[in-house]
């Protein structure tokens, strides 16, 4: 009897705490590995990702290393390019190559959250700024940062005042906690620009609803926020939502523009595109479950965390709230159940009620719920939420670290520093040598590729014979037809000569061939041609 | 009477103190003003940078705020267009929009460094990482954990062994720093994944002279690194050099081949571009200059650092060496001089002897060598190189933070965490709204566009009337008039409609149409079209 296989796909708190449950209910007679999934080796600490663009918390103290939380879980680090049910195979992309791997499971644990979807807003993907992960934390600093420095250097007023001027769509829990570290980062920063007057700054907050954080606090506390924020100097528009942005305003749905150079949109977060492509029952793009975290109508399959749709049995009505504190509780319980069915053991009812509610409000404020019932707010709230997380941390040097940086914060005055990445090119130079190969027969279509100068030759191996199909030389192109096709590759390429070739992602790819006509047209002849002579062969 | 203004190009060493210096020189009475040009808004302090691989530095532990530093300087952060001397002026590339940014200068500081530049050297452009500044560090760094991921996931021996190979080209000071670094790295990250064994990992330094920093250090001392190298496990190969890379192997000038994913070269350095372009004295790439830093023939133009070519006069032959210790020593009499020169005062002749040099060895090892005399290495010499960086390090809040970094480092186990951060996208999607411009006529050539979809009308501006060219629907394209022939926008865009672009950058675009004919021929016969069209109005 071989051992039984659980694939968990995701490492954010639902994730990473199933496979941190499953190493500690597993016995090694149980004969069970794991395995997780993720884009990163990371976990990011959510809560406290406000904290990094307001800059109190260093990049790195958010993050906590899988491999050391899930030692005994066999970690994959890839992008997930599609799960295939019937065969039970999750199929990942390739990695330094063009080879997927392929993973097969007995219970697969879905965990992979939600994305930020911009989709049907108009110019907001292309010029709001999200703000989900660690990289967005980043990219919001250092645009802020950019920002002040572009006034600072500027006589024009109106540029001046455009620049300094921000807006964050979205007044729930991460628009707020984020709208108030901008403008906290702002206005502190600012005093380091000699240039630079207080009264060229304005932080909006865009929010649909009338009040603040309205479907997670009690209306005093909302109220509370709201005007801590205004008292700092935030703008909340209510009542309106973030409609259009161009490169140069955001766009409200009651025709206001608010002219500005730096827009951040919390909202709205839709379901991961892998889950949106699995055949089974969905609830508005999430997956629904029993209240065991089975999903419906199987035995095999599990879903928890924010991408999930499970019955709220403590409250009699509705589905879990996507937040970190039920996150954790549905991983342990959703441990326990696959355990319990490789066993052939009953599974146990998720029946979880929040404890309370908590938002940071920037530099020493917070507002915080508990029980439904105490309310407080301010330092004391500020206070209470810091430790509350700390204590969550997980990693007892982690919590050394991130304490330590709130002790340095306190006393030495931040920098503003950016940390620029340079950008990476978005065209790929390669460069092969004679004899090696570009891509193999079957590999997964990535690349379109040109050959700058060179030459190679394009074969198909047929009952481990090598049938030359082409030698093409500078100037040509070759793999449009895996991308135009959404198929594997279909010949292998191998270079004759010393080769150096561009490489257009797949992505780019599409965008240029559906937009520019003349490339796009000759493109498809080319692959038309090229498709009709191999199949004649 | 106006200010006179003095122009500093470039933000290391040299830059950064020749700022800070002038702050102190410069009475309020002299009526000076002096300003910075720079890509970023912080100071790497260079000499740290191999410990940011090697994690024993937080990301920004080595940089501090210009801004901080030198508070009376105003900064410029931008790219560098041109420096145009007749004129007296430097024009900086558009930020946020697409208009330059002209400063006119009295006296220019030309402490532009060097840049790597790989050019010749087949292959090893596209797939050998440099390591010069603060986000080569990053990239090595996370390069290093991702082959660690990449070959834990893996059950091919040969690719397993691929991914586990590092290879470092140049075994001077730079090279052999970080190497150290990467080798402890790879080994001490390792332990934190089961399935890799420490034998199938190799270290690679590629050196084209007999012994390592053989211009820095003494026969012994150089004999003392390698043998603690070697100890450790990196394999250096004496006598030749990295000739190529491919994405699958390092090519040596002695036909050896290395598998690898991973090369990091560290040779050649050459002249930043901006420097070749100037049409002054130089030898090699690096600016001739009198005793006194004053340009060769000029009265108003000084370079000091890395791109100067000083004469040595405390050794009384050759130039200055490009080391930090000279350029801050440099940078120091640069500043007096421009001061003694605008007052018709006398100039300070440049006379500095290095005291010593010194060398990181990654864990708890260093050599050291000062006046020439006393020698010293291991434990010592690594807490000596320590403290002389450490007094050294710009500002006090800095030097508390790395050395609790320091602390924190020898405390807690480092984790294998990457810092990813998402690739920007090769190719921008832009929106615009109706009455929106693209660009101006006369505004800088960035972009080539291309419409999605909506519609864009061309007009040019006479004697302050419109007259529209032309208008353009979905898959038309435009903006190649400017790439192509190096010119400001003959025309303004603006949208008609709700727009949709692609924006291609301008080296994205050089590359492709130069290199991927039926785009490059189109284009060029559209380009010529409407030239033609322009000049006949």
């Amino acid at each position: 009897m071989s051992k039984k296989r659980i694939v968990i796909l995701g490492g954010g708190f639902a994730g990473v705490y199933t496979a941190l449950y499953l190493e500690k209910f597993i016995k090694p007679s149980d004969e069970i590995e794991v395995a997780l999934v993720n884009r990163e080796n990371y976990f990011v600490y959510q809560p406290m990702l406000p904290e990094v663009v307001g800059g109190s918390l260093d990049i790195l103290d958010t993050v906590s290393s899988i491999r050391k939380l899930a030692p005994k879980t066999r970690l994959f680090i890839r992008e997930i390019d599609h799960v295939d049910l019937k065969q039970k195979q999750v199929i990942l992309s390739p990695q330094f190559s063009h080879k997927p791997l392929t993973l097969t499971y007995d219970h697969l644990v879905i965990a992979l959250g939600n994305v930020t979807d911009f989709r049907g807003m108009v110019g907001i993907h292309e010029h709001a700024l999200p703000f989900k992960n660690l990289a967005d934390a980043l990219v919001i600093r250092n645009r802020i940062i950019e920002a002040l420095e572009g006034a600072s250097a500027s006589d024009d007023p109106g540029w001046r005042r455009q620049l300094l001027t921000f807006v964050v769509g979205g007044g729930g829990f991460s628009g707020t906690e984020v709208v108030a570290e901008i403008n906290d980062l702002v206005r502190k920063l600012a005093k380091q620009y000699p240039r630079i007057n207080k009264d060229e700054i304005s932080v909006h907050l865009i929010h649909s609803k009338d009040r603040l954080m309205e479907r997670e606090l009690s209306e005093s506390l909302s109220l509370y926020a709201q005007k801590i924020l205004q008292k700092r100097g935030v703008n909340i528009h209510f009542g309106v939502r973030l409609q259009a942005a161009t490169p140069n305003e955001a766009i409200l749905d009651n025709g206001e523009k608010i002219q500005t150079k730096t827009i951040v949109s919390t909202v709205p977060s839709s379901p991961n595109p892998i889950v949106e492509s699995l055949d089974i029952p969905q609830i508005k793009g999430h997956i629904e479950t029993d209240s065991t975290l089975l999903v419906k109508d199987s035995d095999h399959l599990w879903c928890a965390g924010d991408c999930s749709a499970i019955p709220n049995v403590a409250t009699g009505k509705g589905y879990c709230p996507p937040t970190a504190q039920f996150a954790i509780r549905e991983a342990k319980v959703l441990a326990k159940n696959i355990v319990a069915q490789i066993k052939g053991k009953e599974r146990k009812e998720f029946k979880f009620k929040a404890l309370g509610m908590m938002g940071a409000l920037g530099h020493h404020s917070a507002v915080a719920e508990l029980f439904g019932k105490i309310k407080f707010s301010g330092l004391l709230a500020w206070m209470f939420w810091r430790m509350v997380y700390w204590v969550k941390l997980p990693g007892a040097s982690r919590k050394v670290k991130v304490a330590l940086s709130w002790l340095i914060e306190s006393m030495i005055p931040q920098e503003a520093v950016q940390l620029k990445i340079s950008p990476s090119q978005g065209i790929a130079k390669l460069h092969f040598e004679p004899g090696e190969i570009v891509f193999h027969e079957g590999d997964i279509g990535d690349y379109l590729y040109i050959i700058v100068d060179g030459e190679v030759e394009v074969y198909q191996e047929r009952d481990s014979q090598k049938n030359v199909v082409s030698t093409l030389g500078a100037g040509s192109y070759f793999g449009e037809m895996a991308l135009m096709n959404q198929r594997t590759r279909s010949a292998t390429i191998s270079c004759t000569k010393p080769t150096n070739l561009l490489a257009l992602r797949k992505s780019d790819f599409g965008m240029l061939i559906s937009s520019f006509a003349p490339l796009g047209e000759s493109i498809q002849a080319t692959e038309k041609t090229r498709r009709e002579e191999l199949e004649n062969r």
